[in-house]
Formats: structure tokens, C-alpha cells, sequence
């Protein structure tokens, strides 16, 4: 229990209405009970505000000034509401514990307090810092270093020579290290393995999500940068560098040797092509497909929405004619000049 | 061995031909041996009728007519196909077995015949339903419930405090119940991680793919409903609830919020984005990008069909200039229009 | 150290320059320090060739004749260097070892200098062949056969009764064998399932990304051709047929028995549907959509470039009339002729 003085203090927040109120817990405003607290940030969902049965909900001041019940008052409610959540939901700090099953090679190093689960298998000369929890099945190869406050679930497989930072997260069946997809083609039409004997650096406070793979670098390393997020299912190839703080959504691909600056935000399934450079502060919306470098922040897209299944025929049809089309437009507009000009002439 | 008889009632047929025919398996059309049966479905594969050294074959109605050999006569060839598939091949029921490398917790509690793999780790609360089978290597979190008759496969992740319904089979490298991507951007445009603190609620009879991955809601459930089929590498995001018997086929990106109605069919490498409320028997078709709620039943689709790469080119630059196509276009037709009332004008 | 000339001999290049130069190892041109060789194979790092440490440099013919340095000069310096970067880093042939946790089946077969990690899990009836490496936690079902040389990584999924030809390499999290998805319509409208039961075949030289997945065939196999090279996150659907030396780049999804020929190359994020053929040699764009057979070797492309986002509103919102564009098109070209027609008679 917390009154909600105590969650305006967590929050940055201004009270509206009853300090001592005391809040058991957070909620979605559809779902709120008695004793919860819940958050309005999205206007889609401004309709619930009516209906809440939210103890007391999380406001912008000018929503706030609508709503007579009990409120914090936050320029970012989702970030007030964030930060009260995770002090419901604390997660528990890693206690010292070594599953019996646990396989951890005799010189490795292993930080103060750190919880390692059944069937982890940490090879020769890894380093894990103090206060990290490595979930059961997880496989660390060689010489492997991950810092101080590693999060990292069951399942993972990360392979030999990767240098992670402090405070990551790795989500179940994400792999880190897998060889980059480099092959050089011979004479006879096959292709020719080139050894991927670069690495993976990954910055601090970065998150990695399930079913992610991170191939290593060519050469060198594969770079993401500090306070990265990474959603489930992306695809990072050889070379690639991640520049701090970018987020990216789930199902995104990134092909070899590109660049992403900071802060960027990508949407789901992105397609990026190889060799490119992405600016900082570039917000790529879902399903693109980026095939040259972006120099300037801003906003892109590609993608053409799905509409009835008809329509698209005929439209999808004519793409196909769009050059021709392009062509035919052309030829009338010479004709209209034309015949502009001729009338201009005959009136002379 | 099976009579054409025997299997005509399995499958709900008539027998066209000789009741008494031995069948010893099934096979395709163009592979299959004597005493094997095939079926016909795909018009496509039509001509391999002809050809088929099968004993005897599935057959609509309106095939079997111009069909003189054995064939078993059903208005759904696959389905009946699908029938006798599984009498040939019918899976082993599990037989009770923990293999002594298993690491089931003391206090899980495990039904009656579950049989479960090398190195399966079973955290402390879970609950494992009657004839299930759990593969090698598979992770269940504390708390997480499986009803009876599942089959996990190997290499499976399933989180903490996730509930699975009756009969469902997941399949392996597949993550159930890691973290939603939810983050709040932080004044110095860090990210501050919400805590995901929702489970993942599966329904009965549900198949979930290979490496595919379902987040865990934010604050609810994220729910796949009874009857779901979910095929390879599908993201599911936060809070997503897909309704019952609903079908979405491999590469497929959900973002978060989103629900889907009951019986929709999704093709491979659709792109979904988040909030959107995707209606009862919906059809989207392949790579599909959906940025919209869908309101009605039907079929709906986007993309460009792959061409000759020259075509392409000149087709796609084209497009980066339809706005301004559409503009000359009215444009002309404006002109077109001021003609004909001058002509109409000049002839009153 | 190897000197310029032994670099040469094994690469099949020219020495310019001294040939008794030692080389210490491999690096990019922009990272070369002393001692180190690197090459010059994409034109677009021409730039890095004046300012490079490397003490010799690959090159074509053409680009050596301007260059003063010491150099190996080659028709494909791509190659030349993937074949010295694999002399300074050749991966260490597997030693017979067997990891004491690993659980393997007392009837299973295993080759000569195999090397077993820990927690893998290799059922009854396997096979392994001489020379192979099966990383930690990888699980190898029941009668499964890999060739000799194979290198199989952590957390790799094998299901039952799949084969594997020689040197193969399979990066962690690959799933191999799943079940294909194939499900009929009942008339209560839930999915009844179709058990898989064909197999997965795999050539030689074969290598598999992180996280990819390979489903088995309903009734026959689903087959990967000599050489294939396969990247991260594919989806390979059931009765799928990639035939040798084809290249597919990471997250490609190819549904279910479409036909691939030889030596294709596919980029990343391309989905191909189901029943197709495509023919040899077909190159395939990056997220491209297939939803037809390519029946002549060349390149294929759709999909549409990222632009600024409000350009793209635009012209992705006349992409849904494009049809109508087409229409109104079409009429002012007739209306067009038919103003010429008339000045034709009038000037008759």
C-alpha cells in the first residue's frame, strides 16, 4: 500500500484530490478495482476515463482539469505511470545460487550475488559481473564478458568472444555471436565460407528480445550502443553498429555494414538494406523498406495499407503500368501546351 | 493394413470402386506406391491423376465422375486426406517417464502418463495436465499451468505465471510469456523499461510454431484463444488477443494491443500494427501491411507483386511521383472539361 | 606470420611489390594496422584505399595499376581474401571429447573425433558422423543421421528423422524438422490437424542461421540442396524444395512446397508464397513479395523505397485510385484522338 502523496513523490507528480488515498496497486482503466491506480495517455482510450472504476488515474494537467476524481497530474502520464509500476512490481534482486546442474568451468569468473539456474553452461574464461541472474539452459561460450546486473533468461545462447555491458536484458532463445552471413562465390557457382572472426560489443542498460540473433562482425565487431532496445524476432547482421538509445520493434532486419544513429525509432518488420547509414533521430514507420541511407531526421514510410482484396487487384495491377502511365500523362499535358499555344497563336 | 471401407467411414466417404482394396499408407499423387492412397484437392495438380500409381485416390464428386480407378468420393478431399493421415500416423499417446536428468521441482505437480525429456527444467508451482509430453531442454517458469495433453517440444521457454489450455502442441525454439516492449522515453531521451507484469493466456487446442514468440501483457494477458493455430517465427506483442480458430501462417508480426477476431485466416509475413481491432472471420492475405482496424468480414490485401528488377525500377520511381501524376491528371481533365463548355458554348 | 608470396600461392594471386613481406593477420582497411593485409572489393570504400595502414592490399588488376603499395592482385579479391582471412583463422578441427553431462542414447552412433558438449541431449538410433562438433544444449531426436564434419552450435533443435549431409554447419537456435503447417477446415470451422509425416533432407556444405527454421514435409521431404547457404530467422515451410548452391539472406519466409532452383540468391525479408517455381539462377531483391512462379533466370524486385512520411501519405493515399488515375487517364486520351480526328476532317 502507498497513498498516492507517495506516488506523486515516486512520479514527479502533482496530487489532485485525496493525498492519503491508499493505492494497492496499478491497473489498465478498463480493469481497474477498487484500490488501483491507472493512467490515461493515449486520447484513443479517453472514452474509459468515464467508466473506471481506477481509485485514482494518471493525468495530464489538461485532462486533469476535466476529471473530479482523484488524479496525479503529469506531463508524461505514461512515464509517471511507469515508474509506479515498477514499484509495485519491483523485480527481485538475484540472490547468490548456483544450480547443482549448472556446468561452470573452473576459471571463470563469477561476480558477488549472482544467480545462476539449472542446466547454464558458462565456458572457460567467461567473466559474469555481481548481482546478474543467468536463466536455466543458457549457454556462454569462451571467454565471453557480460558486466555487472545482467538479466539474462532462460535458453539464450550466447557464443564465444561477445562483450556485453552492465545492466542488460536478454530475452529467451535470443542468440549473440552467430557467424555473419559472408560467403565469396567461386568459379564453380558455390559458395566460399568466410571465417566471421570479428565479435558483438553491447553498451549498458540495452534490452534484447526473444528470439533476436546478433551476428558477429566480419572482422571487427557488431556495435549497439547504450541504452538500445531490441524487440523480439530482429535480425542484426555482420558489421551492423546501433547507436545509443535507438528502440527497435519486432521482426525488424538489418543487413550488413549499416549504421543507425541515436535515438532513432524503428517500427516493426523495417527492412534496412546493407551498407547504409541511418542519421540520428530517425523514426522509420512499420513494414518500410529503407534501401539508401537517410541523412536527415525526420520521419519515413513506405508501405501501402491493405485495402479490400478487389480494390488491391485492380490497383496492384496497374503499378505494374505506372511508367507507361507516367509516359501517356506526359504526352497529354504536350498536347494541352499545344493546343494552349495554338489557341494563344490563333488569337493574336 | 485398412480396407477401402474401413477408411471410407473413418473419413465420412463413399467408395468408388472395390471395398475390399488393401491400403497400406498414404502418399502424394506423384510419389505414391502400390497399395498407397492419395488424394486430389489443388486443381493444379489435376494432370497428376493420369499418371498416379496410387490404389486409390480422394476425390470431390465432380472428379470422381471422369475417375476410373479405386477412390474414396468426399466433398473435402483434404479434410478426409487429413483423416486417414492421421489413422496411418497416429502420434503415441506419452508414456509416464522423467528421465533422470529432468529437474522437476518438488513442488510442481505433474499429472498421470506425462513423460518428460533429458534436462527439462520444471520450476517450483508449475502444473503439468495428464498424457503430456515435455521435450529436452524445456524451460516452464514457476506458477505456469499446462493443461492436460500437451506436447512441448524440445528447446521451449515458457516464463513464469503463463496458463495453457487442453491439447496444445508447441513446438521447439518457440517463447512464451517474455516481456512486452514497453518503455516510457525519459526526459535525456534514455528509455525507462515499464515492468511487464500481465502473463499470456492460451486457450485449448492451440499450436504454436517454431521460434515463435508471444509476449506476456503489460499489465493483462496477452490471450490466443481455443483452437488457434499459430505457424513458425510469428511475433505476438503485449496485450494482443486473438479469438478462437483463428490460423496465421509463418513470419507474421502482431504489435501491441491489437485483437483479431475469430476464425481469420493470415497469411505469411503480414504486418499488423498496434491498437487495431481486426474483425470475426477476416482474411488477409500474404506480406499484407494492416494500419487500420478492419470492421467487416472479407478478404483484404496490399503489396506490390515481385517483376522483371528494369520494370521495377522504372515503376517504383514512378510512384515516388503519384501525387503529383494525380494533380497533372486533374489538371488535364479540368481542361478537358473548359473545352467541351466552349465547344457546347461556341455550338449553342 | 606468412609472407606476401605464401599469401599469394594460397590465394591464386599475383605478388606487386615484395614478395617477402610478412603478414600478421586480416583487417579491414579502414582498421589495418602494421603487419596486417586487407583487400578493396566494393567500390564505394575506394576512398579507404589512400588512407589505409595495411601493409599490402588485394585488388583487381585495374584498381593495382593505380595503386603504389604492395598489393596481391586478384580477378575477385573478395575471395582471395576469404581464403587468407580462413588460413589466419582456420576453426580448430573437433577432438574426441564427450562432455560428462551430455545424455547420449547407449544405440546411438557416433563418429571418430567427435566432440559432444555439455546438456546435449543425442536420442536413440542418431548418427554422427567422424569430425563433427555438437554444441552445448543442442537436442538430436531419434534416428536422426548427420554426415561427417558437422558443426552444430548451441541450442539447436534436431527433431526425429532428419538427414544431414556432410559439413554442415547449424547456427543456435535453428529449428530442424518442426511440423509443417497443415490443417484442414472442418465444418464446425476449427482446424483439424494433418500430422506431418515426411522428413527434412539436407545436402553438403549446407549452412543454417540463428534461429531458423525448417519444418518437415506432410507426407514427403522437404529438401535443402548441396551447398545452400542459409542466413538468420528464415522460415522454411513443409514440402519446400531449395536446390543447391541457392543463397538465401536473413528473415526470407517461403511457404509451403514452392520450388527453388539453383544458385538463386534471395535478400533479406523477401516472402515467397506457397506452390510456386522458381527457376535457376533468379535473383530475388530484398523484400520483395513472389506470388508467382519465375520461370527465367534474372533479377526480380518489387516493394516500394522509404521516402519523407508526409510525401508518402500522399502518394500511398493515391496508390488506393490508382485504378480510377487509370480510368480517367484512358478518357482523356480518347477524348485526345478524337480532337485530332476532328481537326483532321476540319482541315480535310
Amino acid at each position: 500500500m502507498k497513498s498516492l502523496r507517495q506516488l506523486a513523490e515516486i512520479s514527479g507528480s502533482e496530487v489532485q484530490g485525496d493525498e492519503q488515498l491508499q493505492i494497492s496497486g496499478v491497473a489498465t482503466l478498463q480493469n481497474a478495482r477498487e484500490g488501483q491506480i491507472s493512467f490515461l495517455s493515449n486520447p484513443k482510450y479517453r472514452k474509459q476515463l468515464e467508466t473506471t472504476h481506477a481509485a485514482a488515474v494518471i493525468l495530464s494537467p489538461k485532462l486533469a482539469a476535466d476529471y473530479s476524481g482523484n488524479a496525479l497530474i503529469n506531463n508524461d502520464p505514461y512515464l509517471a505511470f511507469a515508474k509506479i509500476v515498477n514499484l509495485f512490481h519491483a523485480p527481485e534482486a538475484p540472490q547468490a545460487n548456483r544450480h547443482p546442474s549448472a556446468l561452470v568451468a573452473a576459471d571463470a569468473s563469477i561476480g558477488e550475488n549472482v544467480a545462476i539456474g539449472a542446466n547454464v553452461v558458462i565456458d572457460s574464461g567467461v567473466e559474469i559481473g555481481a548481482n546478474s541472474k543467468i536463466g536455466a539452459g543458457t549457454v556462454i561460450g569462451e571467454n565471453t564478458r557480460i558486466a555487472a546486473g545482467a538479466l539474462v533468461h532462460a535458453n539464450v545462447s550466447i557464443y564465444p568472444d561477445i562483450q556485453i555491458g552492465k545492466n542488460v536484458i536478454i530475452h529467451s532463445g535470443a542468440v549473440i555471436g552467430s557467424d555473419g552471413f559472408g560467403f565469396a562465390l567461386q568459379a564453380d557457382k558455390s559458395w566460399y565460407k568466410i571465417h566471421q572472426v570479428g565479435s558483438v560489443i553491447i553498451g549498458d542498460d540495452v534490452e534484447i528480445g526473444a528470439n533476436t540473433s546478433i551476428d558477429r562482425g566480419a572482422l571487427e565487431a557488431t556495435l549497439i550502443g547504450n541504452g538500445v532496445k531490441l524487440d523480439n524476432q530482429i535480425q542484426i547482421a555482420h558489421n551492423v553498429h546501433i547507436d545509443d538509445h535507438t528502440i527497435i520493434a519486432g521482426a525488424v532486419g538489418i543487413a550488413g555494414s549499416t549504421t543507425i544513429g541515436k535515438r532513432c525509432q524503428i517500427g516493426g518488420a523495417v527492412g534496412i538494406a546493407g551498407h547504409l547509414a541511418i542519421a540520428d533521430d530517425v523514426i522509420i514507420t512499420g513494414k518500410s523498406m529503407v534501401i539508401s541511407s537517410i541523412k536527415e531526421a525526420g520521419v519515413y514510410s513506405s508501405g501501402i495499407a491493405a485495402e479490400e482484396n478487389r480494390k488491391w487487384r485492380r490497383n496492384a495491377a496497374r503499378f505494374r503500368h505506372l511508367d507507361e502511365m507516367a509516359k501517356q500523362l506526359k504526352e497529354l499535358q504536350n498536347i494541352a501546351k499545344q493546343n494552349r499555344n495554338n489557341q494563344n497563336l490563333a488569337s493574336d
